[in-house]
């Protein structure tokens, strides 16, 4: 895929998944300059985005093409890390409704069930509910996620990165369904979260490339079987 | 859109996000004489009302066309607004399936989450959970509501207001989204909400006319999309 | 409508809705002859189930036509009701997903939201949750329902009868809509419920033929917009 | 059906149901010779995987054909159990998003709900829950399962074996459905359990040839009707 169709494809299967729909975006980084990121414009619903309504702007937050539509105006959460952090190639920003719950609680969100497993150690949460949409909120925002690939924004909702775009999405799929299942065991009673030994040993089992691929080609498959990715671009 | 067109649309939106059935209606002020108001009819289901089915009364509650269909049985609570509230155009009564149980428990509704932040103050409530039909019960209602734009009513519903439809719906789906949040965070633990610090920020930054259009727009289309709303009226 | 097609109708509203689907039944009594009831046969799926599908028993729960499919293991459910409520006309067994719930904690399921009104005490419940296929059983359970329209079966499901079938389907989305009510404000805190007063006063001003008529009449739209009912028989 | 169309079906079950989307499966046991297993492969998708698609492996978890894809990577799960349970010719694994829940909370999983009558007794748990990959897990989990016919692995998901694949599903979604009882029940305040006596009779009249049939022929029926089986493979 193009990057251009990675964002549009990324935005519908979130948008499938109800993890964005007003709001919400998703960006990779253009393979071929690492300086330009390739994200949401402002104003396309996200079940509805094409590749040609993607735009371009510099990790400085600046339009390649002064004449395209407004990025997202988020976009700074965005460029934020992928200026400082190197290895990372795809960022999503979505609304999830389970996840976020755990930053307006106060409660750790932490590995609780096999597909979460990868967050072996407790969710860090950035504690300004805002908009992001200065270089000073973004940095700020950085110094809460530090090395981690999540994150989640107080009262707001979640920031996601990854190698790859596929990676980031498994992990936000799996970051709202480790939340469904320490939200839901809480009404039982206690929701046990997994010792750091079971969460590593899981990681290393289920966190491979065929079991990736895996979860995107499910998601993509499903996204074309019920109307929410065209046959064609 | 004609006023005819705004009921209906707003209908069929509210039936598809499950916040009207065989109950809730919408109206609008006429643009043309601030003594007019759009309103469904009483019999005609939320999902398949068009605007030819949209009837006209007066600000006294009194049909325009004394041969037209009878409008909803609660159009006072509509009409007792618009009297006290001359900057409104547009009123919607829900019964929105989360907010209304704050109304139940006796729990503030009051912002926990971004796209709540305009309900910076708890969402006043009025007491009185019957049918609203009578001049004395709209101006009862009122006082509760005075100068917010949401109100609920005991075991019974929302009221929401706007200077404009797009405005009404829009405070419409933040106020249940708002209460979805406050719910299920509090299984958690506690839902802490927003300080009125952030709620006023976060407004500033939200509540502006794109943004608006934004959350209408997209509603419209994924109305437009899953047969909600036919191509043509 | 005829018994037959009111009898599938109802069925396939009820699957529509949730409360029904390998289980769950409707009745109605013959319009002309006080003795004979049309039922649910048993191995047809409640969302499949067509005019010819119905079968009719006695109210001494006897096929009329011997070589008649079997009706449903439990219509004795149905034929308590009738030999002991001379003016019920139609009788639902549902397995509501939330109403259930009280007869299993114990709870009592109570008007709490303005559609449940019409509950104004407690709604009774039968203790033995066993299937119901013996005459004993039946008149144990009337034992429990007495004069009311409405019983629990512990950790079982439902039985609302009616003196048409609108008023028996009408008062069952009612049941299940204020148990949701219920279930999901006493997350909130207390699940306050109406004063009897207050029920008293909401049902005088709902529990009429015009909104009757309009509730039957928005779910079979629905459901002939959603393909559960065909567009004819 | 085939043992390759019983899989195929299962899943496509499985996955309507919310029980199986990139992870779960299914496995027969083959009719004429007990040491050879039909079960999923690696990568298909569990709402796309047709007949042709499902591979064959044996008691000792080695393919038949050593040419044809990947099976699924805990295909020990299903291996172990046929090992142990000549009387077993199905086994689904699942990861039910509520009956999952009891093994992360440590809370009894028991009857609650005249569905559930089939679990008179605690649903026992395997207190590991890493993928299961090897023989020697395979082992430990059946030491944990013994003569019943269904398992939780905690903060992982269900295994659930029958004489025949319509036992195994009509059991899974029974197991699914008493924990969706018991967890909501438990909002209100108790979710009071079915005594061994009531269990017991309740069984009695619900497992039987009619009643599985019944429930295995509606998701079919469901199935086909809404696009999760084709017409023909």
């Amino acid at each position: 895929m193009t990057p251009e169709e990675l964002v549009a494809t990324a935005n519908r299967l979130l948008y499938m998944e109800g993890l964005a729909d007003t709001a919400g975006h998703a960006s990779v980084r253009s393979p071929t300059d690492d300086n330009v990121v390739y994200i949401n414009p402002f104003s396309v619903s996200r079940g509805e985005i094409r590749p040609k309504d993607v735009v371009k702007i510099t990790l400085d937050n600046e339009p390649v093409d002064p004449d395209a539509p407004d990025p997202v105006a988020e976009a700074e959460i965005h460029t934020a890390v992928y200026r400082n952090r190197p290895e990372i190639n795809a960022v999503l920003h979505t609304h999830p409704p389970i996840a976020t719950l755990f930053s307006i609680s106060g409660t750790d969100l932490v590995a609780a069930f096999t597909r979460g497993a990868i967050f072996d150690r407790p969710v860090p949460v950035y504690n300004r509910p805002d908009l992001l949409t200065t270089r000073e909120e973004g940095e700020l925002m950085m110094e809460a996620m530090g090395e981690r690939d999540e994150l989640l924004i107080k009262a707001h909702g979640a920031v996601v990165a990854g190698e790859d775009l596929k990676r980031a999405f498994t992990r936000t799929m799996y970051l709202e369904i480790n939340a469904y299942h320490q939200l839901y065991a809480s009404i039982l009673g206690n929701a046990n979260t997994l010792t750091p030994e079971e969460a590593e040993r899981i990681t290393e089992t289920t966190w491979r490339q065929r079991s990736i691929d895996k979860v995107w080609n499910h998601y993509v498959w499903e996204a074309s079987q019920n109307g929410y990715l065209p046959d064609e671009w």
